[in-house]
This record gives C-alpha cells, sequence and structure tokens, in this order.
C-alpha cells in the first residue's frame, strides 16, 4: 500500500494528550477524534460517554474503533536531526568529543554506504527503530553517495515515515577517502537526490530532500555558497551543524577569518532560511541568536548528545524567551538512542543541570527559571519539532484540519499479588511503567515520560496509516 | 526451595566480562566458569575452546552447561540505596526539590504501608523489578511499620535477591500522622526488625537487618544516639542520607548548631561506622570526607535522583581520588528507575557535566580528568557497590572462592535484511541493542551499557541460583 493512498475512516477512542502551548500539556480522559480517509481530523471531541458514540457522529457509523486502552493518545514523535548511517556505532563513543570522534566512529563507517547492500540493512533496521520509538517524522543526515541516500528515501516512503533526506556534502577536513572532490560533484550530486526524492513523491507529503552540508569546518566558502545557491533554486529545506563544540567554534574562526562568527558563515552562504535547520546551537553569542531568529532558522536540540560527547548545556529555556523555534534531536550516533522520549527526558536533565549552575560548588544558587517542565519537553518533541520542520500547521497535535500523526502509549497494570510475571509475561513485555490505580490521567503521562520506553508504544501511525504496531496492540 | 539450599553444579560457558580494578575491565572471550553446589566459584578459565571443555575439567562431566551466546555474564548489579516503598511514586517528582518533594510525595504514600496488603503488593513488585534488571543485591529502606518491613524481608528471601532491609526511623519534621512517637519507640521497632531477619537468615547469607534513620533533619539527637547504640549491641549495617541538597544542609545546621557539620550529627551519635551506607554526599566538605574516610563510612552515589531533583553533582571523581569507598544507588523514587545499568549512565552524565564545568559560559574548559569511564562507572555497580554493602570477599567479580552472582546479557542481531521485525519479533523482545557484527567484545560491552536495558538481561543468579530468566533465556 502506497504510503498516501486512502486508509480506512477510523474514530481513535479514549484518553489523549498533546501540547496546546509550550507551557500547557492538555489531557482529555474521554477523548475521541475522528480521522478520515486521507488521514485527516475531522472531529475533535473530548467529554464523550462510550454510549453516546455512534448516534453523536452522523456519517461515521461504519468507521474502525481504535481505543486505546490503559493508556492513551500521543503526537507522533518528530526527530530534526539524526544520522541514519551511524545507526551501528550507537553506544560507541568512549571518552572522545566531537572532532576525534568523527574521525574514529563516523567518518570510516558513513563511507561503506558506498555499498548498497550495507545500506538497505542500516536504513532498513534505522527506520524501523526509529518508528517503533513513536517517530513519525524524522530529519536524517544520510551519507555522500547519492544512491544510498535515494534507498533511505524509498525506505521512507515504503514504511510510510515522514522524512527530510539529505545527501551529505563536504569538500574539504574529513579524509582522502570520504570526501567530494569538488564543489561541482557536491552541488550536481544534492541536485540529483533532490531530483529523485522529488519524483518518488512529488507533493512532498511523505518524503522531501534536504541540502546537507555537514558542518561549516568540512565545507570551503565555494561549496557552501553553491550550496545556498541550490536551496534558492530549489527553494528546499537544509539542514547543518553549529557551534556544538568549543573547539569546533575556534575552528571555524580559523578557518573564516573574515566572518563575524560561525551562524554568519551559513549567513554569507545564503544558508540562513525559514527552512533551515541548525543542530545543537549551544555556544552561540547573543548576536548568532538574533540573526538566526531575524532569519527565522530554526534550532535542533540534541541533549543527549550534547552530555556523551562533552559538548557542553544548550541553554535551552533563554533561547525559547527569545522567540527561537526549538525542536529536539537524538543526533544519533553522537547521540546514544533514536528515542525521542529518551530525548525529552535528556532535555529536561540538562535543563537542570543549568539550573543547577557551577555544579561542585558547595552551595550553588539553584535558577528554578532554567529547568524544563515536563509539558514544555513534550511540546519540543512535538509541536515545536513540527516548526523546525515546516509542518507546523499539518501535525504536532490533535486538532480538526491536522493530520493524525499518531502514537498509542500502553501502560503496565500491577495485579493485586503484585507479580510481575503476573502482569507482563516473562519477557517484561508490559514495559516499564507500573501503574497502580490510583495515578491522575496527568500522573500517568509523567510515569511514561519518566520510565517509559518502547515497549510502551504499541501502535504508530501517519496520515492515518498505521506504520508500526507491536502484538500488545488490539485495534 | 530455599534460597540458601543447594543448586545443581554447573559451568557458565562463554563470554564473561568484570571489573578488575577501577580502570580495568577485563572481557574473556572464551571464558568457563565452573560454579560449585554451594554457589561458589571453583575454577575461572579464560581461553578455553569448547571442544576441550569435558576433557579439561575432571569431576565437572556431569555438570550443567549454560552458555552465554550473543552476549556475555557480567556480575550481578548492587543497589546501594533504594526506597521500596516508593516505588509507585516512580517517575513523579514534577520540579519539586528534596524538602518539599517528601511532603508533597513521600510522606503519604509511605504511611500506607500500615496495610500489609499494600505492602506485599509493592514488594513483590518492586523486587521483582530489581531482579529483572540484574541487581543481585540490594539495600532498602522500608518504611517505620515493623510487620511490612519484615515482610520485605521474607519476601527477598524467598526470591532469593540479597538484601539488606531497614525499618526507617524518625522522630520529628515528618507528618503527625507518620512519625516514631518516642526514641524507644524507635529503637525498640528497630530492634524488633533486626531481630525477625536474624530468625529467618541467622548467617545473613541473603537477608541482613540494617538501622535505617531517615536522615539527620528527621531524627532528634536522642533518636541518633539511641539507634548509635542498638548498631554497637547489634553490630548491625547502619544506612542513612546525608548532605543531599544544600537547603537540607542548611536545615542541619539550624537544627544541631553546636555540631561542626552535617557528618559531624552522625559521628557524635555513633553512627559513622564501617558498616555505614551515607547516600548523596553531594555537598560535603573537605574535612566531613576525611572523617568518613577515618570511619571507613561508605558513600552510595545516587546519581540520577541526583539530577531528578536537582540536588546537585556529586563530584565522584575527587572522592574516588580522595580513597572514599563508593557504590551506586538508585535511589527509587527521588531516582525514576529501578535500574542500576541506567544509574551506571547517570553516574558518567552527571561526571560529564562535571567536566563541562559552568554549563553556559561560552568557552568552558573541559575537564577530562572528572569523567567516569565505562569501565569506572561498572565498577561502581559491582566491586564498588560489593565494598559498600560489605560483600567486597563474595561477591562482585568472578573469581575463585567468591560465589556467583550474576546476569548473563544477551543483545540483538540485526539480519541481513535488515528489518527488526525478523530480528526481535513484534514485541522489541529482542532488546533495544543493535549488533551488526563487526563490533569487538569491548563494544558490545560498550553498546549494552549505552543502550541496554532490561530485556538484556535474560537471566540472573545469586549464589548460582537462577533468581529470574526471562522467555529468551536458554539454559
Amino acid at each position: 500500500m502506497a504510503a498516501s493512498s486512502p486508509v480506512s475512516k477510523t474514530i481513535y477512542l479514549g484518553p489523549f494528550a498533546h501540547c496546546v502551548t509550550l507551557a500547557e500539556l492538555e489531557i482529555c480522559e474521554k477523548g475521541v477524534i475522528g480521522v478520515d480517509e486521507q488521514g485527516v481530523i475531522r472531529f475533535v471531541e473530548k467529554e464523550v460517554e462510550i454510549e453516546d458514540l455512534r448516534a453523536k457522529f452522523e456519517g461515521w457509523e461504519d468507521a474502525n474503533v481504535v481505543e486505546a486502552r490503559n493508556g492513551f493518545f500521543f503526537p507522533g514523535f518528530i526527530d530534526t536531526h539524526t544520522h541514519a548511517p551511524q545507526h551501528p556505532n550507537t553506544g560507541l563513543f568512549g571518552k572522545t568529543t566531537l572532532l576525534d570522534w568523527l574521525d574514529t566512529y563516523t567518518f570510516p563507517l558513513e563511507s561503506s554506504f558506498s555499498s548498497i547492500d550495507k545500506a538497505s540493512r542500516i536504513y532498513t533496521n534505522f527506520v524501523s527503530r526509529t518508528l517503533s520509538h513513536g517517530t513519525t517524522t524524522c530529519a536524517y543526515f544520510a551519507t555522500r553517495h547519492v544512491e544510498a541516500t535515494n534507498l533511505l528515501a524509498d525506505i521512507c516512503l515504503a514504511r510510510g515515515q515522514r522524512a527530510l533526506v539529505g545527501r551529505v556534502c563536504m569538500d574539504r577536513l574529513s579524509p582522502d577517502y570520504y570526501r567530494d572532490e569538488s564543489v561541482e560533484r557536491a552541488v550536481r550530486d544534492s541536485q540529483a537526490c533532490i531530483d529523485y526524492v522529488r519524483s518518488i513523491d512529488a507533493a512532498g507529503s511523505i518524503v522531501r530532500p534536504i541540502i546537507t552540508p555537514r558542518f561549516a569546518p568540512s565545507c570551503t566558502a565555494p561549496c557552501l555558497a553553491g550550496l545556498g545557491k541550490l536551496a534558492q533554486e530549489t527553494d528546499a529545506f537544509i539542514q547543518t551543524h553549529v557551534s556544538e563544540n568549543t573547539s569546533e567554534c575556534e575552528l571555524v574562526k580559523e578557518l573564516f577569518p573574515d566572518s563575524a562568527s560561525y551562524t554568519h558563515v551559513y549567513e554569507e552562504a545564503a544558508l540562513l532560511t525559514p527552512k533551515t535547520i541548525l543542530a545543537h546551537a549551544i555556544h552561540l553569542s547573543p548576536e548568532e541568536r538574533k540573526l538566526i531568529k531575524e532569519r527565522g532558522s530554526k534550532i535542533s536540540h540534541c541533549p543527549a548528545s550534547n552530555t556523551a560527547l562533552t559538548s557542553g548545556c544548550c541553554p535551552v529555556r533563554e533561547l525559547l524567551n527569545e522567540g527561537l523555534t526549538i525542536g529536539l534531536g537524538t543526533d544519533v550516533s553522537g547521540g546514544f538512542s533514536p528515542s525521542i522520549l529518551e530525548e525529552v527526558r535528556h532535555a529536561i536533565w540538562t535543563s537542570r543541570f543549568v539550573a543547577m549552575g557551577t555544579p561542585t560548588a558547595s552551595t550553588p544558587t539553584l535558577n528554578n527559571a532554567a529547568k524544563l517542565s515536563t509539558a514544555e519537553a513534550l511540546y519540543l518533541a512535538t509541536r515545536g519539532g513540527a516548526a523546525v520542520v515546516g509542518l507546523e500547521d499539518q501535525v504536532g497535535g490533535f486538532e480538526v484540519g491536522k493530520q493524525f500523526d499518531a502514537q498509542m502509549i500502553q501502560l503496565g497494570s500491577v495485579p493485586e499479588e503484585g507479580d510481575r510475571e503476573g502482569a507482563f509475561g516473562e519477557e517484561g513485555a508490559g514495559g516499564p511503567v507500573d501503574l497502580f490505580g490510583f495515578e491522575s490521567a496527568e500522573e500517568k503521562v509523567e510515569k511514561w515520560v519518566y520510565s517509559g520506553d518502547d515497549r510502551n508504544c504499541v501502535a504508530v501511525w501517519v496520515r492515518g496509516r498505521l506504520v508500526h504496531k507491536t502484538a500488545r496492540y488490539k485495534a
């Protein structure tokens, strides 16, 4: 079935939660969401008794009904920055930091994607993984190989996962065996990928191309300018890294001595647009943040990666206060998990470390304003991310007219006798969250956020199409 | 079967890993560990071909053979600090910090353990949970109820999990409905629990009692002194909290104006012994650390809790350099997970935040010396923890004469076609770690540490007795 083919008219019944604003997480315990054959939400009711269901929605008598039991519907997660080819290195980083990590782990693996068989195995596996964690939209860095990059787009389209798929460009400061030999090659191969992705999904309803200079240190100024020109010509999205690590920032200063800042390097290449996603953005100056905001470019916050590689703590609260648009990114394999739920937790932890200030002083002053709440972190994972990838009008929450990109969360109930086997089966398939029966709707969401994992994500839909399910899912 | 009854003589075959020193993680790819009927390791071989097995070990021809496939044996984890009754609150903490968290979440729940049915359900569930995460030894805070505390010891003994089980004492600054009405009551009830635990396991081979003043703010000086005296009379272990949160530290100064420090409050009550476990130890002065070292008391580092409650970053590297003995604690439900593997990761993240120093400065100097390595964090989780609970001669590593407390780790292999369903089944029962076939033995351990969970822990042994297994375990 094609990812854009019609689906059955379906009523999603039961509790749902979504972020209404940055501060407000709305939880409806008696929800009903009606989704039409195009995957578009036609009604959202918040206080419906089940017995009134059929009577209430005329014309929907024959619709499928999918019910969330012992859980709730939640918008699909949006991963605004990850590297699909690096998935085999997930969890491998040792004590490296960005620049030696690239040489040790990343370049050797990425260069091997000249093998299409290898690319097929890894990309198929990674798309399955991200879907199983409830990721309905993903901004992917691929490699510099056109064929493998196009294959990633094919896989996303076939599996029905929304994706931005980018062929990575770099014409210097990467090893001889893995480098664009010229600016022309970088631009031409990027163009080839854009053309291909648009040929398989002309409307861009599932997969879209994205121009992907790796980052300023590995692209010459002519290469960046060529890609900026290509972005103007093709009206494509752009993704790259900015200000992740202090050594990297120093390197950019050396390589671009005439640029006022790291961000200005991109500005000067016409790469700072409203369709640009900048990953990390940890060590930006106030002037750089102001420029990014003026250009309408977006930020992908990748806290797990930033901690693993000791890149720094992005002061997300300040960036939000300044009005920047921010989503979350797993940044595999700098990040060690393909799960945006894990990233939600790490966004919260990083904000707490910022709140704790100088962490080893004997009397730190706690800056509570820096803390992200559960609701705020979930906002970044859904509605924030939607705005980063240009889908703010289409996904990220449950409203009439939006498309139904969602996950069904199911939690485990502890039986009276308390024994885990009874509740979960020997595999622990019921997942890591224990409900004892006293929990409010809000507390169920909190338990999921702080101790849930992919086992709790029993079904995933994109545009109303079921794209992942586990054996626990009963339609 | 009683937890101390004989087991079948067994040969554990296949890769194993364990920490030899703080810095050294030893990995043997062709390991053989022979365990006798008492659960004691009789031989450890590191380079054995399977075909030589039977010939090599005379007298073991009839032994069971348990083989680790696509994984490895690892010592059981030791949780040196957790609160079993708080498990239903796992993941619930919001933006509270220590003192308001106690009032909001903890005291109301703990006080309900006057119901033995409730205690049975929660304790049974929690012991199952901790075992499923590979925790073979656990230092438990219970509640102030004698009957429920004794039940926790019964459950640990029946399930075969080594435990220190403590009846919590507090005679002030806790709500009227949950407080010891007198010093005599605190001491008498503690004595009753000590007597009971020793009556069900006289040798203390599985369960042992532990004297448990909650922490200085909730115990008067006479109460602390009474418990110190009880510890001397009974030669029991002691556990409490120290220097977790700066407001708590200020409160201790107010409540004990004549004591030189928080640590001195315990010193003056004779509670600082070689059998004392001090949880958190974040904001200690150099003098306090020196005193703790002189007394031979031990530290439980609980980084997940410390981050969740924004208590601070314990400078573990400094404490290790000073020669203190340190293990890890999940501190449920200040901590949000019953998994010591999760705690291993958080110990590493916390050390990285310490390394990053003032996290929001534009050019932080990276203090690499503060970073814990994977090996070091695993050491704290096993051998370090063993020393904290007084079992350093019995468990924590695979050596002849030690008891076999272990977990079998199994990882998932990605098939050539890459599809997750093929490899894992719909439940994702194969767990979150993807092996692609290129990984060295060291990299398998790293992948487990950074992306593994309870699904990878397919079997758990204490003293050679199988105390937990999943359907993936094939003996």
